[in-house]
């Protein structure tokens, strides 16, 4: 839908006052400490992934109001990401939930997914729910559960999510265990976690030497008395157990209220072992609004540490798979990915910009107010000029929100796609 | 399933353990205070409406396990009902949840209701969710709603709940309403708030002048950034904008972290505005447990404002309409409610064996190591003798849990209903 | 310390720089819905209120750290405020807490005043601590206290400090009740509650008329089961029954984890009570840390509220008091409090940057994802430039913090007052 | 104050009513699956330790109201300890605090613990507050502080709380660090943990081999936005680093809203590192009330995790430091230990009293209500006579509480020690 030239098109009445904006910013006085071309450069090479689960309306128990035009099959899905790859050039890979995207043409996906500059890299297991025909039920858990077919089962099937990755080139597995229980008494805590730990073992295994298994926290929601794995601790001790391998993954909603997040990021890294994040947005629990949205200064705190990080010799160099992982209940699902790649670009440019030398300095001569007015500095910057010149320098629109609407891209999707496709997810 | 000659035969093997340990607790020194005859009369007298729509399995939106046997029809929910209130004769008088309960053969559940010694006590109307064929989409709000049409369909919704309760002798309409917004900015919240009170007004205005309309109050879920009613302020300043016929409906699983619910129950008492509960429990939200499952000190603690208030001549007389609302995820429904009603009752029993008269005294000489232990001796006491008393003596099971199980009542009921019934609610 | 001329000596390095980022904003696309002149005109309008008691270093129950220099008179605190105000133009009044500053020489103070230009805004009473001396004690209370005793001379004292406030022209009394029970059982939760409504209407009768009392809420601590005013909805039933002078009082820090604390404000303002703001950042709880720095985008959804209702005509016009409320414990207090003042006038500015027509229209169309743009579009405005121009035009300097380091202000007074002078207060 | 004799005379008047308790307990058809005698004895086992700093009146950075007779200097703190374990006969151990309580006179100290059948069990380090003539202060951190003359002030400060320890046969370390930071920028968070962790284990290697070091955790308070230990996860990782004798200790004030702590503590007792407890309770916060008083169920499900580890051959077996660590604001000090100590007895004498060999197999079957009710059974009995018989067996009172108050215990240590005098601490 968004050819360059169609791009060039809707850019052009844009042109000339974002050049005026990004021209200031760029040789703002306030910012004589940064390098802003490599700053642009940094968030031109900045990808986050897209959840093929989150491309059609989500909903929450009470009810799903539905928009049109979701897309059905995994080609469309992939025709999706390729909208907001073309719109942002940030949003080049995509993350596959197994069994609801289970790839079939695997030659057809692999051309799809070359012509609209696209990769697959993880792939998630799903053992929190039942599917049709599944021989044994996970209602009281999968890899935790008391029953040995139960967790064979299990186990294979995320050796059956890794086979269905190395298809399309994918390197990461995603495991995001709902396990837990509702009551106490319900379940031997500390067997839950042996067991546990035992079939990540047996996954882990089977995994190929190339690959990443990303253990996902969480302290509530399905089970609402006891998770197995509840916090970063746990997955840490699991990760530890497994290997190099595994590394923990951080979602942005899996905490209890008032969690210091950047913090354990920072901690993470440290110890080498910072997976990935799933990026949302929450007031009071997995809310799994658009990132940013409601604690926009906590998304920065949380760049600042992977920035820091990034640039410190002593910390074990890693790759942190960036992932969105949000449900768009109320919001046009496009648009709403769009936002919180907007929203990650932003906090990742503002982060970029901190002075940290400067800041260094004002920390070990505890001078807070210096310190804190430091890092405020960075926040308070408008960096929206630096995010449209990335988007523009990588081919996309300057302003990719405004251009999915002046397109009317979710009308022809509806037009193509009728007003009831439904799309597989929560 | 359980006539009286049933639950004799059920009760014989229990009787003999179940007086020693009844007469052991009434004539216990620890409660020499306390006219345990007079207790046991009021266990007897209590009663807690039963939800037609939690007689089926519950889930999260992460998905639902179904169990066998579960009502499909409004028929099969009174029959439900009927079992428990065999069983403990606690549960006389059931909660209606439109439109997944709207009744059609009046003459027939008169009866049916009659047989079984059941009684309508409440209907609940249903704006958070589009039914199929719905002319307007609550998508974005319903009472609160900003296009009139919404508004109108979603007043006339509540209208015709009232309607169908007056056919079967119904008294009271709960009102939850699930609108609210999920961003900042999404919804003005000052005219929400005004035009959900518009709606309320219209509503009841065309409610009958012996019915109580009851205003329940969320903090969150299913919207994430505000709901237009998220607290006991909000709720109460409606009620009285409305009339005396209006009043607060409390969930307990619908506050913010760490809320002292029990004072919130005082104060509405006080105020003359408490028209019901909501039971269930919680570790974390709305995580809609089996009642005192989490928290048996504060259900303790919310029933001893109730019975003090009651004594209490400068507290205003009111009728407060008890009601269970939990979601059976994990559970047999039947044998949740059955331990619901007997944490409710077990905590009933203990407020009401509460040395008041020397609380009171404590409490004014600031003894608070007095005090406090007055009232954690009525906590640490055993009332399950009690309880079974006066289960026994009302003619129910002396443990209607084991009776249940016992007589295999779930084997027979998907005997009956297949194993693949399913029940309307969430 | 600050003398004009001196401000301009300031000032003149950062002129240019200053010109070109105000020109630039104010000439900005995208503000052309606004009258950027008009909204510097009210940030230099705007007002907030020092506290006589946070002029001091802070402290926890683990310990204080005193910083040098504190005043230790209220003649010196009306000389810290003085600075301030002098450097930002926003600070012309003080807050008074008695007894820690009980006004003696009133002529002396009133020239002092008019010197600085400041006047007393409001008194503060404190019943959470015994005084030397004093007959009665609050361990277990004041105006909630079971002792009739204790009552009175928690009213009295109340009644006190208005007599102190006439004598320098305050309007205003607040009422920060630390009355509640740290266990179960210890307090009678209605007649707690009864009890203080008796006693502050006893107050509310010996306050002149034109006189505002405002009651502030705090869920916990100092006490950690029960307070007796714990929510908004307890302040306004208070209010309510005491008359139209009674209005609430929202401090930020006193609310449970994850309140929509603007949804209050919105809803307050609405019926016409809400009195006053404490302002703070916190966290966890009541950490009264500088304001907006933890949760800057709370803080500008808060100034929303206020905006939009100050432009609504539906909404009772009236006089909100603005006061901070903080405990420095790492920060020298004065800066700390041009912070304050700077993120507040901040917040205020973005806020009345907020494109309302199209925000109006946007949340009427319930187009989410466009209304959620148009108010972070203001959010992510860089609006220092115009919060300098207010200061600077005010007389006051274009970087208050900056000027206040670059002359050495601490270093001064440690020489005027000594190294360990210390402050009343927390 | 408390003579043999004196207790039996104590006692004399409870003897009959309590025999026929414990009769008809331990004869409790519910609880022939338990060995009732051997359950009495682990209760005479169990000791918790009394912190020196909590025998005195505590407060909140809002004030404090003193008690009378509060204990003045070592020997009297011994003396009151001495009064509890007289009593309860559970409490034969006190936990030191430096430098609040440094130890003078050791021949004299020795003797006077040996008189009162007491040992000193641990030792716990004080960096976050300035002692008089410090030359460092840690205003800005201690262990994690930028400036190296900081740390090994602290450092040195934890080596000499050993040496006091020794001398008085302790043989444990408790370092709670309050390190952290109230603003995000004020600290850097990885090089703080870094620094931290190089103090531990400069610490840690100055400590004799048969010490252990127990590293406590805290969210928050006295630090608002960050701490340098904020969970288990962070102890936890610490500990590993320093070595076997590093273990965690659970504070049960320290936990964000919401926490399962039991989960936690079966966890670290999994990995080998659940080194202490500091038992309290607490609604909000780290309220530090009486343990048991506002979460009994939660206290209970801690020690059935407890009590099953200690059953499992497949745990590490490992000794667990029990401790109180209170804050006795409005209750008489030493009556709210009695009380803490009774209520942790109960809870272990009903995680004794769990059916586990039914309880396991419901669970394996995931019998959710069976295994719920199994659990519950325990925690619903009474289990005060078990608790007396305990406390009778071993020499002490049936009643402590009652014989405190009987004794006039406080009047007479107010006689010795005058109503003023004051106790070091909080």
């Amino acid at each position: 839908m968004f050819s360059d030239q169609r791009l060039a098109e809707l850019n052009q009445p844009l042109l000339a006052e974002h050049q005026t904006q990004f021209q200031y910013t760029a040789e703002s006085p306030r910012l004589r400490h940064a390098d802003v071309a490599a700053v642009v450069q940094k968030l031109i090479d900045f990808q986050v992934a897209i959840p093929s689960w989150a491309l059609g309306t989500g909903g929450t128990r009470f009810g799903r109001f539905a928009a049109g035009g979701e897309p059905a099959t995994l080609e469309d899905k992939i025709g999706d990401v390729g909208i907001l790859q073309a719109l942002n050039r940030s949003s080049n890979s995509i993350s596959l939930h197994i069994p609801w995207d289970i790839p079939q043409d695997i030659p057809g996906l692999q051309q799809l997914l070359k012509e609209k500059g696209l990769v697959i890299d993880s792939v998630n297991s799903n053992t929190f729910q039942d599917q049709k025909d599944q021989p044994q039920s996970y209602k009281f858990g999968s890899l935790s559960h008391t029953d040995k077919a139960v967790r064979e089962q299990a186990i294979q099937h995320n050796i059956d999510c890794v086979r269905y990755g190395k298809q399309l080139d994918a390197k990461t597995l995603t495991v995001w265990l709902a396990d837990g229980s509702n009551f106490p008494g319900q379940s031997h805590l500390r067997r839950a976690f042996l067991r546990t730990q035992e079939s990540l073992a047996a996954i882990y295994e089977a995994m190929p030497s190339d690959w990443t298994m990303l253990v996902e926290y969480k302290p509530y929601e399905p089970n609402f008395y006891s998770m197995v794995i509840p916090d970063w601790g746990t997955s840490l001790a699991l990760c530890q157990a497994l290997g190099q391998q595994a590394q923990v993954l951080v979602d942005l909603g899996h905490h209890l209220p008032n969690t210091n997040i950047e913090q354990i990021v920072g901690r993470l890294r440290q110890f080498g072992r910072l997976g990935g994040f799933h990026f949302n947005g929450s007031m009071y629990g997995d809310d799994d609004l658009t990132t940013g949205s409601i604690k926009p200064f906590q998304l920065f705190l949380i760049f600042n540490e992977l920035v820091d990080a990034a640039l410190d010799q002593s910390v074990p160099a890693e790759a942190v798979a960036y992932m969105i992982d949000a449900s768009h209940n109320v919001k046009d699902p496009l648009e709403d990915l769009l936002q919180s790649v907007e929203n990650i670009l932003s906090a990742y440019a503002k982060a970029l910009l901190v002075d940290r030398e400067a800041l260094a300095e004002a920390q070990e001569a505890n001078d807070v107010v210096r310190a804190e007015e430091i890092l405020r500095d960075a926040f308070l910057t408008d960096v929206r000029p630096l995010v449209s010149e990335a988007y523009l320098r990588a081919g996309g629109a300057i302003r990719p929100l405004a251009a999915f609407r002046a397109e009317g891209a979710r009308e022809k999707l509806i037009q193509q796609r009728g007003k009831h496709s439904v799309s597989t997810g929560l």
